[in-house]
């Protein structure tokens, strides 16, 4: 059982423990470190890292995946944007689409939203019960487990943003030539059930974090948002013992 | 047909006409064009591009992709790297695996060794003869020129590096700790059949070229093969017209 968290007891937007300059410097830096831990491990094939985005509409999720990882190597590092599942993904189990986009041993691989959607979306629109959201999280916990039982460094977070600024985002998108194709009509529907996706979103941390924990992410400042993503994954994957490994000749 | 190329006659270390310090800083400004070009490709979904790099073992089309593709978004980025076929794949027709891995419109799709690895070692082995050489050469023209016709950005990179400069770098990889996990003994006998797959590669960049031509790069001063690639890419991308689409709202 994870630890019970109440979404609206977190800042979206804490002080920061930096200045964005700084920020902007040590990502320079981090990026450097991230590359070389996965030149290592691409070579010595004993882990492969997951990293799992999620969050509501306008979260940052896109960005997070631009900001943090270019500058690896894309050799080594996949995403896969998780969208509305196709016919041949509905006529499948809702893992089976997720299942196959798991990283094989040297490989990064972000996840841009999850198995997870599987409980929110249906949810949010009354398709499933809780009975059946219950089932799905220990099936969830279950299958994370095994992964990370056969050396998956997974890595889950939430990019916590408040339904104030996911509005004023709506509003850039549909106002700003560089971002309005990203702008769909649902994205408003979504938006305004930001309470319900809270409640969903707190029930999950709770009862999906045995395999790992989630990191709650503060991201109404994008900059911040991103750095906290990058130090955190760069810390984490520092506590394995990632090398080159030896070879005889 | 292509026009016949003898890669004797071409240099593999040409004089540049560029120092290192200013490639390396014209690859920053190239690299954040691509970024932007990458972000309009993803956004209009009009065009996708397919790089395809061959060359032979130790001609750097690891590197390529490192110090060329780093900088990109890898969100709308994918690298699939060919081996040795597998049970799977070769149970499959020779364009089965390639085929799948073809870009879907507004991503970038690097191929590292691709379709024209099932002429070359193939051939290198005498396991086909010149009448299958010269059908799948066809079959390949098709292929690509149905790629192209249907929006695929294809560009063809042949990583032309001489046989000493291979030897050289063999033996780096055998003794530097930080490429020793590359060094497969295979390499020795690949290398040295040189001459044998330069007359292959002059075959296929003459008869495969229907689609698109074929890009010869100067490859043994590492440095100069990425900076050509990456000034070669975003000079084709550049003749597109690749922008964010309108969106009525």
């Amino acid at each position: 059982m994870g630890k019970k968290i109440k979404l609206a007891d977190i800042s979206t937007d804490p002080e920061e423990k930096i200045t964005k300059e700084e920020a902007a410097k040590e990502m320079l830096g981090l990026t450097e470190k991230l590359a070389e831990i996965q030149n290592k491990l691409y070579a010595q094939k004993k882990y492969d890292v997951l990293i799992i985005l999620q969050g509501m509409d306008a979260s940052g999720k896109d960005s997070a995946v631009k900001h943090v990882f270019s500058g690896v190597n894309p050799a080594g590092c996949r995403v896969k944007s998780f969208k509305a599942p196709t016919e041949e993904e509905r006529a499948h189990h809702f893992l089976w689409r997720v299942s196959k986009e798991c990283p094989e041993k040297g490989m990064i691989q972000i996840f841009n939203r999850s198995q997870y959607e599987d409980i929110l979306v249906p949810k949010i629109n009354n398709l499933i019960d809780d009975q059946l959201v219950k089932a799905r999280c220990a099936e969830i916990n279950s299958f994370e487990s095994g992964l990370v039982r056969d050396n998956t460094i997974l890595m889950k977070f939430y990019l916590h943003i408040s339904h104030e600024k996911q509005l004023e985002k709506l509003q850039i998108r549909k106002t700003d030539e560089y971002k309005r194709w990203k702008y769909q009509k649902e994205d408003i529907a979504a938006i305004s059930k930001h309470d319900d996706f809270a409640k969903i979103y707190e029930y999950i941390f709770e009862h999906c974090a045995e395999a790992a924990p989630w990191n709650i992410i503060p991201a109404d400042k994008k900059w911040y948002k991103n750095y906290l993503i990058l130090s955190e994954i760069v810390q984490e994957l520092e506590k394995y013992e990632i090398h080159y490994p030896k070879v005889d000749l």
